[in-house]
């Protein structure tokens, strides 16, 4: 369910998300409109649900979203329009295009929304301001306005050119890498002012990516990329006033010297004329938090981060008081001997003077993972945190003032609830707590005042009852000691786990640093069938380079990827590979992009007791991979492109050894119009298999892209997994039919 | 070794066909040069060879070679210079590129070839004329003269465009399915004429083969490729003549109604100022064999040809008296009720009449394969056969008076010799004999008059001990009756082979239409290397569809390609498999390019009793693919298409049933850059076979082409195919260990 704003700020599309393998939440997002909340049912209807008097109001009935094929909605601030999107076909991880029409909820009145002049426009965006029924729609890379829904749209910026300049929204890189949305224009609270990025690719190298179905001629598609080094997008950022007449000003950056080339990561308004923007220099080392003055493009400098390793998180928008002098953001800061961890600073603006206080709210071995509101009301701060455990999310409130007094508020709330997201009501009288595991998710609102839960909007039960009449593996998890770190590995076993008995391993790589593959989040996927159908093991672990232990082991990895994931995943195997229940002939490995190419070098490995092993959309050459992602970790390739050469799985000399796996089997997918990790990766790696002698077996994905939109094709990506591993664990035939025989004698 | 044309006739490179698995013939192609015969020695000097006096000289020593590591020679007529071809890069089937140099022989001089202002060009084409040391190159689709090596190079024409507009040379429709060489010039024998073909290319359509390595932004590379239906290239006929001021003259095709698109596939001087150019519609059923003459464009019928079935075997050059008034061509001659055979036409021209008379030299239920040589002083013509057994090849000869009275000439030769190919010295004195089979290759010289040999070229004596050491599998020949059709399979044996065993099978399809996979030609290869090592049995059936059994079993699968080619496979499966020795639950099926498409057939097929099938850059769908052989079986894809629909893979309504082929292993391997069956084959394949859940495993060639160039990528494919192979056709382990322990047992 989305509706005001929350479409915007959801990122949009929800199924594209390849790890999104199990649909088990609401049919939508879910959004507070003052103390209520808006969401759309599993039977399709839009209600609004006043959590004071539990009354509910279907706003929109589900049979308006079937009469136009509409598969995405957002309804006006007025809540008399819903905007409706049909036709709507993904182009990258959030963006797409789609057809877009106005149904009027009173009257029987609808607008179909093209630019002036069109028909039939494939919009790029579309949504409602913050007030009334004020709008704007992006065509051709130009923003259109409307006030109402009855005045005709005007053009707010006319710089736009497809794939080149992009004002309003994100280029590939932006969307994927820096703001991890397409979206990239933000209204003022009062609706008076839009601020808008502009980013132009003119510069950046085009990639091609290669086309085989569809026509007799099929020719490829360009698109500009920047790979590690190469020119990179420019952004500016823009302020349009929509009160009177037309008037653009310029967010000018702080004047710093140590800043030459950037990156905009965050843009959020603090208040209704002034906004905060965080610049980071493109070495990603340097970061500057300023807030900027709409009305003159005048941005002045609250905080400043510099690091020896990368900058990490930077993409995440701080939380303003109301009057917007107090500012809450998150920082890694120092803790003693032990590096840094992520907690919230609070910067207080003394009116009439230039200086400003800063305070340190919350500190402790543990991260805070998102500022989600001040309360005006009880001057407490709510965000989420790994304080309870890195693998869980808590909700916790905190003073701040006095002793930052902190209490955990969704510990208690229910013992199958570890993994917690929130919002809260725009009063803070009320949120909701999305619970993501480790038992089946639910969906529940609360009262602040009492954290007494009032209403229950998803409980899953009829997933729960599916999964009790189900044979579930059992999730286990187990500490591992690293280099004085305590990390913990997780277990998946099957059901009906004897202690005696022989099972195949599966070790699941995945993450990118500072990810997590260890967590209390219920995930059901392909790896929980190969646990339940085929009796196999699945082990996961976060070491040096995953997040949510502080930046020291994060920056551990920094100018050798690879190395320390390598030995950190393969201590792990040796830990659990010593346990009699463990089958050390039939290990086999997986992982995507960065795990894809973890995976790779584990297969490789000298030490390695893997017998098979397949890679999703792996790199394997940063220097082909995005600029921002790669230079993050390995800094620029020029002049010094030693750390590239060395991190390679295409290039001699690299630590890569493909000749040690011979004898391995080695299966590779990749989707050929990749537009993440393109194929050219597989290719340049086979290349290298091919001359190198070794066996490889591929499947590709025909003019597929990198989230696989497609259904019927992600299924049979799953299926394929499934299969690959049940054929690599399977025991040799003869020896399998005796087993049955002997288990058959003794029931006999 | 190539020299005085043979180059040019030879279609230049050597290796780069991918069924050439095994280089067991001489070091390069042999010549005559009057009763002398050029040829390079296994050392690599270029020696001369006086039959008459079995003088034998040095030409040209290896080390001329090694200076500039040259791969390609040619001696000029005088023998006074080799032309010397270095950094050869293969473009398509036979057209490369080269650098050249001119070295004389007598002096220490050398002469890059190069047009007039350009350094270091790569040339299409470089070779001598017919006299002296006169010789043209090619550059940039245009050609150039020179009359000595001396002499300055003068521009013949200037049409040319790079890959649009080809002189002398064969555009990609012309080199592979066409002539069949990607020379399209013709030397009037007294050298004083240039016949030279102008291909067309504008109005092709444009096919882009995607590029994944080699820098990090590569670009596809597009060329004109007409898929069937789409405009073809337009060929035109010039003759230049070289003698005094330049003067070009247009060959002018026959006006005939009954065509309107054309092809030439076929021009031969038949004189000095006359020559044989065969006309072809586009619906590939009417031809025209016309004589042209070359000072007026005048091109005169000689013989015309009207088919229901496609009209076979039309590049093949007639050969003519020294008069030019005797004229040897092969046609398709009915026999009775039993369709039509291939066989030799003698047209006599009647000085002072524009009547000829038309003769049929030889007739029967065989093929004539090849004309090779007309005697002046005993009236005979020579050529090659099926007479004796259609998977061998003999030499004979016949009277062209009286009763045509014909002898074979190579039939008691030798035992191990069924399959010959040879050439004849200027004036049929001598004849060279290349025995391909079935024993180890040879070549040797006779003499015409009493058939005497008179020198042993290359025995392969070598070859023979190393195979005499090692335990090589036996080729068998079984009758097959098929439809009133005396039909036969090979059956490779492994050695050792003993009728109580249980062998694996290997079928092995390949072939399009009017091809042959059964016959006496020697062949090792990676079916051998699975036979000898891995005890499987390989066969091969050459059913409806395939050529040497005259035309009516040719023309079966027209319009309806795939469909009795599937079913006469199945039946010779179905008579192997009755064979106590053959193992019914392992059998493989083999095929590539048209074999790619019947072994997918096969796999699919309900009645397949096959285990596992891999197919190498198969066609897919005959719509993606080259006009002139589509359209040659198919016919026009417009309007009607269901002769394309019902052959195709990809599409529905189709007889294909990918769904029945779920518990079967596939293996696609496809070079990515494969310019002969487009990548895009299998990619439509594979999205076909993604959406009706099968299985496939693939294997790609980054970059790679059709032919595969590079050696290290071959022996890869190779050794991929037998890995995949034997996996298939390994037993269950367990199976296995006690099948050998019971040996060990029965031992002990």
């Amino acid at each position: 369910m989305i509706t005001a704003g929350a479409w915007r700020q959801s990122g949009g599309y929800r199924r594209n998300k390849r790890e999104e393998a199990f649909d088990c939440s609401l049919g939508g997002m879910e959004a507070w409109k003052g103390n209520e909340l808006l969401y759309r049912t599993r039977e399709g209807d839009v209600v609004r649900l006043n959590v004071e008097t539990m009354k509910q109001t279907v706003l929109v009935p589900n049979k308006i979203f079937t009469l136009y094929q509409a598969s995405k909605y957002e309804l006006s601030p007025d809540l008399h329009y819903v905007l409706l999107a049909y036709n709507v076909v993904p182009i990258y991880q959030h963006s797409f295009t789609a057809s877009y029409i106005i149904h009027s909820l009173e009257m029987l009145e609808t607008w179909d929304l093209n630019p002036p002049e069109v028909r039939n426009a494939k919009l790029q965006y579309a949504g409602w301001g913050p007030q009334g029924q004020q709008l704007i729609f992006i065509f051709e890379n130009n923003i259109y306005y409307r006030a109402t829904v009855e005045k005709r749209s005007i053009r707010l910026v006319s710089s736009g050119k497809e794939g080149v300049i992009f004002n309003g929204l994100s280029d590939w890189l932006y969307e994927e890498e820096i703001f991890q949305s397409h979206i990239a224009h933000w209204w003022s609270p009062d609706g008076a002012r839009l601020a808008y990025a502009t980013i132009n690719d003119t510069l950046v190298p085009k990639m091609e990516l290669p086309t085989f179905t569809g026509s007799l001629y099929p020719m490829g598609r360009e698109y500009h990329y920047p790979k590690a080094g190469e020119e990179n997008p420019v952004i500016y950022l823009y302020v349009v006033n929509l009160n009177g007449p037309l008037h653009t000003i310029e967010m000018r950056r702080p004047e710093d010297q140590r800043i030459g080339e950037y990156y905009i990561t965050m843009v959020k308004w603090a208040t209704s004329t002034k906004l905060a923007v965080n610049w980071l220099n493109r070495a990603q080392n340097i970061s500057i938090l300023t807030l900027c003055e709409a009305t003159t493009g005048v941005c002045t400098k609250k905080h400043e981060d510099e690091s020896v390793g990368w900058l990490h998180r930077q993409n995440e928008a701080p939380v303003f008081s109301r009057d917007g002098l107090k500012l809450f953001f998150i920082r890694a800061l120092p803790l003693g001997g032990s590096g840094r961890f992520f907690h919230i600073s609070m910067s207080i603006s003394q009116p009439n003077t230039s200086t400003d206080t800063l305070q340190t709210v919350t500190s402790g071995k543990w991260d805070v993972t998102r500022v989600l509101a001040f309360s005006e009301d009880t001057q407490q701060i709510y965000f989420l945190s790994t304080e309870d455990d890195p693998k869980r999310r808590h909700l916790y409130s905190a003073d701040i003032v006095g002793t930052f007094n902190r209490r955990c508020i969704s510990c208690d709330f229910n013992d199958s609830c570890g993994y917690v997201s929130a919002t809260f009501s725009h009063n803070t009288s009320y949120f909701l707590v999305n619970c993501h595991g480790p038992g089946v998710p639910s969906v529940r609102v609360y009262s602040t005042l009492d954290k007494k839960k009032v209403y229950d909007l998803e409980t899953n039960q009829e997933l729960q009852n599916k999964l009790d009449s189900m044979q579930m593996p059992k999730v286990e998890y187990r500490d591992v000691e690293l280099e004085g770190y305590a990390l913990t590995m997780q277990i998946v076993k099957p059901a009906g786990f004897v202690n005696t008995g022989h099972y195949p391993l599966l070790l699941f790589v995945d993450g990118t640093p500072g990810g997590q593959v260890v967590s209390e989040r219920f995930q059901v996927d392909w790896t929980t069938a190969l646990a339940s159908s085929f009796g196999a093991i699945v082990l996961r672990f976060d070491g040096r380079g995953s997040g949510f232990h502080g930046t020291d082991l994060l920056h551990k990895v920094q100018h050798r990827l690879g190395m320390y994931e390598e030995k950190d995943q393969l201590h792990a195997l040796s830990i659990i590979s010593k346990e009699p229940y463990i089958d050390n002939t039939r290990i086999g490995v997986f992982g995507q992009v960065y795990g894809g190419y973890i995976t790779s070098l584990l297969l490789s490995s000298e030490m390695s007791p893997l017998k098979c092993g397949a890679a999703l959309s792996p790199i394997t050459d940063f220097e082909l991979y995005a600029s921002a992602f790669s230079e993050r970790y390995l800094g620029l390739p020029k002049p010094d492109r030693r750390a590239y050469e060395m991190a390679s799985l295409t290039e001699r000399p690299s630590s890569y050894r493909p000749s040690l796996f011979i004898d391995k089997k080695f299966l590779i997918v990749h989707p050929t119009a990749d537009e993440k990790v393109h194929f050219q990766h597989t290719a340049r790696f086979i290349s290298r298999l091919i001359n190198e002698k070794a066996n490889y077996s591929l499947q590709i994905y025909p003019d597929e892209g990198h989230y696989i939109h497609n259904e019927a094709t992600r299924l049979h990506l799953s299926q394929s997994l499934v299969n690959f591993f049940e054929e690599c664990f399977r025991l040799p035939e003869k020896l399998f039919e005796e087993e049955l025989e002997d288990e058959s004698e003794e029931e006999g």
